[in-house]
């Protein structure tokens, strides 16, 4: 399994954030090709450290040839111009794959 | 359903940190009362931004309650105390939870 993940950081306004990522990216995000699934994690809290993120969203992927072929398509693309829109510089992409646990 | 979620930066030595990480670690995680599932994803890629983490756990709890429960058991003081000799100062921990997507 693939997971994308992004990790944004604190926005200047959060609820405008908040009311645009609800409203507008994540109907965009659900249009990729062969996401087969997404989890947002809104953090309430730090426990231990610094640098806590302000949001946590996961989508997942079958395998890397699916992911590929996700961000290759039109409907990534339209996801990707969004999220610049609204987060560009306070957001981290990460591409991984679970572990067996 | 709450989160917490650990963000791991680049160790210095990875290969360690992930026989530590899953020979020791993981299994005092999984003792600890009211943790119903754990995810952990390796870090493969960064495709946006900087400071990518180099592994993400996350804990589900089902509420609350169970958390705050679970936060205040002797396993999961043991695997704090473990934390802290693998991680200390690479690691932030933080509390969330999962909104309807």
């Amino acid at each position: 399994m693939i997971k994308m993940i992004a990790i944004y950081q604190t926005p200047e306004d959060a609820e405008a954030f908040l009311t645009h990522y609800r409203d507008v990216h994540v109907p965009l995000v659900k249009k990729v090709p062969g996401l087969l699934r997404a989890e947002v994690t809104k953090i309430n809290r730090t426990m231990i450290g610094d640098n806590a993120p302000f949001l946590i969203a996961e989508m997942y992927f079958a395998d890397k040839e699916s992911f590929s072929a996700a961000m290759k398509s039109p409907e990534n693309a339209a996801a990707g111009q969004d999220l610049m829109t609204f987060a560009k510089g306070r957001v981290t992409l990460v591409q991984g794959e679970i572990l067996d646990a």
